[in-house]
């Protein structure tokens, strides 16, 4: 059964159920959704477009589903919050299956589910790509909330977990291969570092989210702190499967991890007095003066100014 | 200058400014928006999408802007509430010039200041079309939030406005016409009926806003409220101007108030002690007998089950 053929009605339906939160007064089904606040909330918005961010080929939509949830609590993550409710706004071509529908919002709930978080609301409307706009709403305590103006020079730098697998992912699907199954379900199914967050917001002066390579991550950080920094390349750290796969097409797989994107690992700045509190892969210190170098086999060069850019170029092809 | 010149760095400074309510912790810039929150909070997300929603022969980026903001104030109208922050997901072609989006961004601006908005987030990604998606938080006190599902029978069925115009200057530009610039402009720069939301609110039963035609948004009360509804069609408000031009293309422009969309007006049921309280067009009854009818001319008929729904037909062809 194709979109055309359930209407509007149908679709509600489908994506309806009751809320399992008393702090939920409306749910989905009306004109708007209604809930009980108190104290800091967090607020933030993604989008998963089709052709750009996921391909039908390449994911399941239970895959897709999953992915457009992850990018946005990594967001949360990110600025030291926990999720809560999610509003869900699908664009969807007239001809996509109903089931296809279906499954990616099994791949939502599965996800949310994971992270205690709730879908309150949304809305479908017709598109020639399917585009999911997640809006994500969650808590922060004041003292974890950490934002990217933080860094002080002397920090140190830090990442949550290896770096690379999403722009491998990607490349391993462009050239069409076969195996290096790890990095192919690392690419399809990202993970946000909520707890991992949770855990190190109270000692962290800075924090962001890399969801388009360590390169313009850092340099954000430094542009709302306005300072420098330093990232010693070797330091950064990438999974044998990454620099397997990026061997066999000849690429250096220090690039997917600058360079790339849809990594969701957190990168965040700690004081020398904090920073036997928090876990991580030390990367690099913020510097006073302002520019953002890599230092690579005794050599400083600055990081030019790529990553994933939404329009410099596109992400799938 | 195109989107694909200016980069992501050059888009974020483009629409960041200050923000001026002590409320908000973190505005645009940082992984999320931060928020001080008490209360009934209400959240509602909305799209607009290119050829669907809009053509960009027929409005202007600044009439564009401006209607993405009205569509979601209306649901926080709707809902008895008063807006109060959105975030903008914007997803759109790399070859659309970077005016066009300040033009864009200088229509929702004027919407929000109209109302005390605040934009205090958002993201910018690549698609094929321009996609629009806002999410608008409200607040709400409780006496005032009214739902779909608080109809009663023996209630009346009052609504804000005159209907019809929606679905007028969609056909106006359809049909490529000259004049009925009224009509022409009801279409291009609709209003919603905020003001007249809050001051009703404490004394209606139900209420949704009319953004799909009566017909299909008194079912969704009715279905809400299990309860059934007579429309006296002759009672149905529709300007001059709109029974004009319906006139000279030879359609009726009450299929346009019933089963057109785009009104923004007002839809909501009132018991009979309240209904000296409240303003609005009287026309029709809540039934206990589920059926939602039509009366004209001494007979009753079925509504039938059509309207503007987003997947049976396109918009715009």
């Amino acid at each position: 059964m194709k979109v055309r053929d359930i209407g509007e009605f149908g679709l509600i339906d489908l994506i309806s159920k009751k809320t399992k939160y008393k702090d939920i007064l409306v749910g989905i089904g009306d004109d708007a959704a209604v809930i009980k606040t108190k104290g800091l909330q967090i607020l933030t918005t993604d989008c998963l477009v089709e052709s750009d961010h996921f391909k039908k080929e390449w994911f399941t939509p239970i895959q897709i589903g999953m992915k457009s949830i992850e990018i946005n609590v990594s967001d949360v993550a990110a600025m030291g919050g926990v999720p809560k409710y999610v509003l869900v706004s699908l664009c969807i071509p007239k001809d996509l299956d109903v089931d296809f529908i279906e499954e990616m919002y099994k791949g939502m709930r599965k996800s949310c589910n994971k992270y205690d978080i709730e879908i309150i609301g949304g809305n479908m409307t017709h598109s020639n790509q399917i585009i999911i706009s997640i809006t994500l709403t969650g808590k922060v305590e004041k003292n974890n909330l950490k934002l990217r103006n933080g860094a002080k020079p002397d920090d140190f730098i830090l990442v949550s977990g290896p770096l690379g697998n999403g722009r491998a992912g990607l490349r391993l699907f462009q050239k069409n291969l076969k195996g290096h199954n790890k990095v192919r379900l690392g690419y399809l199914e990202p993970k946000s570092k909520l707890t991992y967050g949770i855990k190190i917001a109270p000692f962290v002066n800075s924090m962001i989210d890399i969801s388009d390579g360590l390169a313009p991550e850092i340099r954000h950080i430094c542009k709302a702190s306005a300072c420098g920094a330093i990232i010693y390349k070797d330091k950064i750290p990438i999974k044998e499967d990454v620099r397997e796969f990026a061997k066999t097409i000849n690429e250096d797989p220090y690039d997917y991890a600058l360079y790339g994107g849809e990594d969701f690992e957190l990168l965040y700045t700690v004081s020398k007095e904090n920073l036997d509190k928090v876990e991580g892969f030390l990367v690099g210190e913020i510097t006073e003066k302002k520019d953002v170098n890599l230092f690579f086999k005794g050599k400083e060069k600055t990081i030019i100014e790529k990553g994933y850019n939404h329009f410099s170029k596109q992400r799938l092809w």
